[in-house]
Order: C-alpha cells, then structure tokens, then sequence
C-alpha cells in the first residue's frame, strides 16, 4: 500500500501543491509560478520537478506513493485529455499520459479545476458527509461541480458542472463572456453582483451608503446589506433570487444531497447562505426542499484535496 | 451464467412484464392487471405469480435467471425503498427486499419508472450508443431520467430527473400539479400545450384551422403546424422554447451525450426535434452544443428494457 500521494491545483500564475498521506491528512503544501512561455510546454517538467524534489527531500521512494492528482483550468476528458486551456496556452494532448512520463512512469489523474475542487470539497471539506454535492463558486466567474457517488461528472464535453451558465434571465441584453445572455454568472459572480449594484444605483437618486463606498463591488454590496442599507440589500437580494433559481434546476436535474457554496463572494457568509436558501426553498420542488446549503470550507486549498482524491 | 432475467414496468393499472435473454433480447412480454385494493397489499404477490409460472411454462429454473427487475411508478432510493406511490395506494417499505421474498429470494432490483424508462433507451434504444444521455418524458406530466456511465442517478431524495419541474417561467400565475409555478410541465406535456393552445385562442381572433378541430390537444397543436397553420406554429414554437431552455440548463449541469424525447407528445416526431433543436443550439453553452437530440425509440417496451437492465 502507497502511502503518499501528491495533488496540484495548476492556474495560470502558479500551481498549488500539496503533499497528503494516503488517508488525505495534508502534511505540507507549497506553491511554484507557471511558466506559461511557449504554448506551456514547460509547465509539466517543471511541476514534475518539484514533485521529485519533494520525494528526495522527504526520503519518499516512487513504490510509496499512489500518484499524482492535477487539477487543469479547463476541460478535461475521462480520459485525460486536454482541449485548449487558454491561461496556460495548451492546445490538445493527454496530460495524465505526458505527465505520467515527466515522474518516470507514476500514475496520473487530471480533472478540470472547478470539478476537483469540488471533489475536495466532498472528500474534505464542508461536503464530507454527503455522497452527493454540486459545489458552485462565485468568484470572478462563476464555476461548479457535480459528485454524484463520491465522484466528478465530467459530461461528454468536460461541460458538465458549468453551473456559470445556466440561463436564468431570458430578457438580458447585455452578453456574457461565453457569448451568451442572462447566463447565471451575470448575476452571481463577484463581477456579476457588482455590475448589478452599478445600474441599482444609476436607476435613480435612492440614498444608499452604497454610493460613498471607494470600491463598488461584491464585498461592499453584502457589507453595507448587513448593515441594513436597503438599496444595497435590494441587490444583495436580486443576486440570491437567481442563485436560487440556478439550484432549483440543478436540483430538479441531480437531487444532491447538498449545495457548496465557495468563492470570493460566498466569503459573505451566512447571509448569503441564509438569503439563498429563503428563496430556493420558496422555488424548489418539494422533493428537493431537504437539499442542504452549506459554505466551503477549504478555501483555496480545495483543489489540492481533490486533486490528491482523484488518484485514490 | 444466468441466461434469464425479467423487466417489469409497474403502472397504477396494469404492469408490462418482460421475459428476455441476459443479453437483452426481448422474448416475450405480457401485461397483468394491478390489483390496488386494500393499499396494494396484492400486488407484489400477484407479480411473483406471473414470474413463477412465466418460469414454470417455459421450463427456467431459478438458477437460470439472474433476476427480476422492476420500474415503480413512485420514488425509489437506491436501497430499494419506495416513499409512497399514491397510483398504488403503497406506503414507505424496502420493495426490493419484500418482492424478493415473494419471488424465493430471487435477486430483485427497484427503480423509479421515468429513470427505469431512460435506462432502457440508453441500454438498447434510442440512446444505445452513448453512455451519458438524458431522456425527457413528454406526457400527461413531464417526467425523466437522467443516465451517466450507463447508470441511473437517482438523486439524494429520488428526485433526480424530474425534469417536469425545471422553473422555466418566472412569471406564470397558473399552478403546476407539484404546487409551484412555471414548471417546464405546465408548457411541454400534452396538458401544458393544449393548456397554451386554449390560451392563446382565446387571446384573439385571429383565424387558425385550430379552431375547427374535434379536440384541441397536443396531437392537434402539431398536426396544424406542420400543416403550416400560423397560430399553431406558434403555439408548437413556443412549447419548444421552454422544452429547449428546459435542455439548456440540464445540459449545463451533466452534459450528456445526447436527450431522448419520449412520451406521446414525441409522436409529433422530426419536427419536434427540429424546432426543439434550432432554439437548443440558440441558447446552448458552447461546450454543449453538440449534444444529440433524439426521438425515443422502445415505446412503450422502454420500461421492460430498463427493468431488465437494473439486474444486469
């Protein structure tokens, strides 16, 4: 029996690492930068280098460790095959193949990002009791995750779990970056809430503590929320509507048992947990009303968790 | 090696039962009424009889059938407990566990009917060739299954696959069956579009041959339009925006190979899929648009199929 394993969560600065015993206690993490120069064809030697480092410097043979988990901020197939990640400047390739090569023949699980986070989050984090979540991420954008039986949904494109991108508003005008309108992330992303508090306050002359703030965003909209200001609660409100509205069909899709809410924005707390889940129970189907809501609970180190579960 | 198996597909009148091959091959198939008296204390003994001398006149012993397989019109969890099925008149009980027992501990597996339905497409209809599909039921109701890696999910509380309950219209003040409003049902059953085909009649007077026919069902809605009625073009275009939203949301979530359209409403047959396809690729995530959209092809053989699966 192995008993190490190692789980990198790949973005287009750095890649996070960890290293994790076989029953998922992390012993250490560390990050290195990405070297995006020249269509990435560094990155996996570079990462395989830092991996083989930590081996040597922690006296761990190659027989002792089961693999290495990757996430890849992109789509990924079951089989491990990458079809362009833009931030690291890939084209198509199998990634668990070449990097496999990289360690000298260790073996190699990749996932997209989003999906290994939530993995962790289910393997670790604030979905460990359940076998069946979908993690939703509100940060720039808007990403998620399926686990269904303790594990990812990847879809036949790698495009499941893209939760960003449920249509939840069919009048929007204004286009979102996947090219669409009135897709989720439009609303709930941190830039999404932002842009919502931003033509709020142009509507008219309401007074809110919302127009003295020096950075219009997400933080400030739930800030002043909290303290009652009622424009900004106004917002705070919209935003939750159509969360809620995106778990009522994720639910009515998958049933899990339980929604993970992470990301910059979930840094809001249980307001936003206490908002969301006023309206989803108001709009779900009663068979999905159990659903819990719950916040992450690994914060930037769910990648890692997930990426170190996917070679178990 | 068991070469035997059998699929049944409960209903509230009578259950379908199939005799097959363990390759899938369909022998014979025969209906027995459902005896829903006294809450269904019969019927689970009353299908054991049929099994037993189904076995008896073809001279299988028990040892030759790897099991009876059967689709329940209700929620079923994934250790075989039924949470009330009102067509049955059935409480909250371990169908697998009892049914076994009335069969001399013949191996039984229970799924849910609509999923039961989408396994069997998937397993030898119109789905066969993809290991993730989504089937969508339009009927008196909207139901459906959701398969992935050839399995069924089943959800946290049954309820996955309920399709019928994706909220499609946030401002619908008439109420679906399950209480809510909006529900992609109330717009894609056979109901539903003789409900918007009554509603936009009486909008106007526009002239339409809708208003000469016998009975202003869905049947009727799909006929006049591919006849080239303009009000009943409108009545079918407008059905298929929601069903398509109802593909755009699902398909953001497991992006499945493919959706089979099924139920009676699917006999108004291509032009359902073209319409229902030309708003699908409108509106679909990028990383989706290439999922198939296919009319189901067992009919009403889906749910033996299915059922014959579960034990496989």
């Amino acid at each position: 029996m192995a008993k190490y394993g190692f789980g990198l969560d790949l973005g287009g600065t750095t890649c996070k690492c960890g290293l994790f015993t076989a029953e998922g206690e992390l012993l250490e993490k560390w990050e290195v930068p990405t070297d995006t120069s020249n269509g990435g064809v560094n990155i996996l030697k570079n990462l395989a280098q830092t991996v083989v480092k930590k081996m040597d410097e922690k006296n761990i043979a190659a027989d002792d460790v089961a693999g290495v988990g990757i996430g890849i901020p992109g789509p990924v197939s079951d089989d491990g095959v990458v079809n362009r990640c833009v931030n690291l400047g890939w084209g198509v390739f199998n990634v668990e193949k070449e990097f496999s090569e990289c360690l000298g023949g260790l073996k190699v699980k990749a996932g997209n990002d989003a999906n290994v986070a939530a993995l962790g989050e289910a393997w670790m984090g604030a979905a460990k009791e359940y076998s069946s979540s979908v993690m939703v991420t509100l940060g720039t954008g808007v990403g998620g995750g399926v686990i269904i039986n303790d594990d990812i949904i990847s879809g036949a494109a790698g495009a499941a779990g893209e939760i960003g991108h449920i249509r939840v508003n069919y009048t929007e005008e204004n286009t979102c970056g996947c090219g669409n309108h009135g897709c989720l992330e439009q609303y709930c992303s941190a830039t999404g809430i932002a842009r919502l508090a931003k033509i709020r306050l142009a509507q008219n002359d309401d007074a809110s503590s919302l127009r003295n703030v020096e950075t219009l965003d997400a933080k400030a909209v739930f800030d002043e929320a909290k303290k009652g200001d009622v424009v900004a609660k106004e917002i705070a409100r919209r935003a939750c509507e159509y969360l809620a509205q995106g778990l009522q069909v994720i639910s009515c899709v998958v049933n899990p048992e339980a929604f993970v809410i992470g990301g910059g924005v979930s840094k809001a707390g249980q307001y936003l947990v206490d908002e969301v889940e006023y309206r989803f129970n108001q709009i779900a189907f009663h068979g999905c009303k159990s659903t819990k809501i719950v916040l992450a609970s690994l914060g930037n180190d769910a990648g890692i968790y997930g990426a170190m579960k996917l070679i178990l």
